[in-house]
């Protein structure tokens, strides 16, 4: 089924909030098998959004949806107007709902007769719609129809839009289809590389392929949407088609093959050796560990780890020699493997990592600009250490520079690392 | 100016990422006084692209934006289909600009001779449209006109928007508005404590505000729009609202009064008495640390840190008496103040905070659910700990154990902990 969904709110336009509504709808729909052909946005304006709802479902859109959903407007303040508005698009007065009046009583707890009017308002509909019980909170809900299209106008206040979804949606929506969809993440692969390595596979029109590049590396998806009769034959298709792909990409850029990101995948590679790590950051302050951890049961592969921000704390609290790093610099290759045996040592863990670089924005040099991180991994006996020129802002530098110490870790755990 | 964002991703309507891209570019617009009247959000799909621009610029568009923002699609890979759908509702060929090959060489450092094809693919711009260079990328932006619209194709990658739509478009976009802001974070006051508090003060129709949860806390601003002539005496009047509003806030909720979140706040109160503070983290895992170097110029305030994930760690790094850990359990007020205790000894930090806690999913009982977790801080003399019981998965419940250490580290140094 195509759902086209309309979100309503200055909020959402203005750049005080992200869109999670869309995003909460599509998490419950996609699974189903239900597509999402648009998403439109619109303000806190009574006529806009009239005007958009005879567009969107109007002789010239460009989806046909099979269903609407809008959500947002529906609360007692003043700049709530999905009530009226949509009451404007389809003619009729608004009326109040005396079976929304009792809900409403019900879940505040007192006689609808003591209801203040400002209550009181969001138990009104436009006439002739379904009011629709809200379990969550006191703004109501109602189904109506749009040019044919049946329609549904949710509150935008997250937890109460998953209630309602929940309770009026889904029982309605049984999948008319099955998402099938294989995922992995790539990491140091480019998408020029990707694009040439993938350019002779052929998809047909039942599959869909994309390349999302994010914080966690590359993501690519090869999904399929069939009837569940087709369900058997389709997955078979999709995975000859799919192990395909896996062949022409590069195996070390591979995060892993079951589609974890690299925190899953590093505890993973640890959990089935039974081996444990230890981290030593400076310039990540913890961001390493943070993701490490945000697994659960890391804790059998993750005990402790050093925060060593200062030159005083690396040799402090991991034994970096104060020669080296007057001669060489905290950021340097020989502060970065002294910092990751340090940290070995110290922690007794089997694998270990060490970051030190320049997150910026002030403190580069000519010959070591911001971005300038080296990443230090080691097990009993080897140590290796990169350095990476990492472009953006202190954030991207910080979350690369853990990221790309846990793909180090990854290519040496796994055997892969490059000597 | 009336700006209308169109945003093309399957990954933006299908679940996979919230749309970034409309937040960012509102977030650089509304500042300059210019009005975001729709945002679309179309997947990747040529034909549905091609038609919605001849949609929203058609004769029965609800909006009439003076300017259109198109993001995303502009990349190598088969899924990225801007270029083509454009040239598609324009009805002219693509054609390879020399101008964006050289940008391209130029970014890459090769010789545009030696270019893969997969990389080539992205200097090739629909005809009669004028090549963007990307300062931040390899996926060369156009400008064209849409129904007489002028439009921009910028890429979907977040720092390269960044960049693009500060080269390209800004200089082109005068504000004909000044938007006057005041805003602050709060924690640990109720929005309906909020609505309460504000309740008598009155809005004229010059002011808008608004009331964001999120992570970092509830961020309130209170806006107002107005001619460059005005600004002056609209300036004033929002000052003389601002201060009425901050005298109704409890005092201790107040994160920052000029606007800092948590993080940039601790940093402050900490560079301003000339102290340092040390963390020892057990569920959080590095996030505090993370979190406390984020800002710029840490470095004066955060030397070391301690990552004690297991009870052994706890023992070694921090001096946990073993029978403390033994009699209480890790997550305990006696654990944390054993290692808030050990934290300051050992890092010989001014203050410190510690951590301990279950994050979930699994490991709460009965009397310790998921969610509950102690945070101890503590200066010369003083130790402090409270428990706290969070809702929601464990990402939540993590980040936000850390935000309220730095809550507690706050209240400690500005000598407003309750005791």
């Amino acid at each position: 089924m195509k759902v086209g969904i309309i979100n309503i709110g200055d909020e959402l336009l203005g750049g005080k909030i992200l869109n999670s509504n869309q995003f909460d709808l599509a998490r419950i729909l996609a699974p189903l098998g239900h597509d999402i052909p648009f998403n439109l946005v619109v303000g806190d304006d009574e006529s806009a959004l009239a005007r958009s709802l005879s567009w969107v479902t109007g002789p010239l859109t460009p989806f046909k949806p099979d269903l609407l959903i809008l959500t947002g407007g529906l609360g007692p303040t003043k700049d709530d107007l999905t009530r009226q508005a949509v009451a404007g698009f389809l003619g009729r007065p608004m009326v109040e709902s005396a079976e929304a009046l009792d809900w409403l009583a019900e879940f505040l707890g007192r006689p609808a007769g003591e209801m203040p009017w400002g209550q009181r308002l969001q138990a009104s509909v436009p006439e002739g719609t379904r009011p629709l019980r809200n379990p969550a909170g006191t703004a109501c809900g109602f189904r109506f129809e749009a040019g044919g299209i049946p329609a549904y106008a949710f509150p935008g206040v997250p937890a109460e839009l998953d209630a309602m979804a929940r309770l009026h949606l889904l029982p309605g929506l049984k999948g008319d289809g099955v998402l099938l969809e294989r995922s992995l993440y790539t990491w140091g692969w480019s998408e020029s590389a990707q694009r040439q390595a993938f350019g002779a596979i052929e998809l047909s029109p039942h599959f869909r392929f994309s390349s999302l590049p994010g914080e966690r590396g590359v993501r690519i998806t090869l999904s399929s949407l069939c009837a569940p009769s087709q369900q058997a034959g389709r997955a078979e298709e999709l995975d000859v088609l799919w192990r395909e792909m896996l062949k022409s990409i590069p195996k070390e850029s591979i995060v892993d093959t079951e589609g974890s990101a690299l925190p899953q995948a590093v505890v993973k590679l640890l959990l089935s050796r039974g081996a444990t790590v230890s981290v030593a950051e400076s310039c990540t302050g913890g961001g390493l560990g943070f993701l490490l951890t945000e697994t659960a049961g890391s804790s059998a592969v993750f005990h402790k780890g050093f925060l060593t921000y200062s030159n005083q704390a690396k040799t402090d609290l991991l034994g970096v020699d104060p020669d080296i790093l007057k001669s060489h610099g905290a950021v340097s290759e020989e502060t970065a493997l002294a910092m990751v045996r340090g940290c070995l040592d110290r922690s007794g863990a089997t694998y270990a990592a060490a970051i030190t670089g320049i997150a910026g924005p002030d403190g580069g040099t000519h010959d070591k600009p911001v971005g300038t991180v080296w990443i230090a991994v080691a097990a009993h006996g080897i140590a290796h250490a990169r350095v990476f020129k990492f472009r953006g802002d202190r954030n991207v530098i910080r979350w690369r520079s853990a990221q790309s110490a846990l793909n180090q870790l990854r290519l040496l755990i796994s055997g892969q690392m490059e000597s």
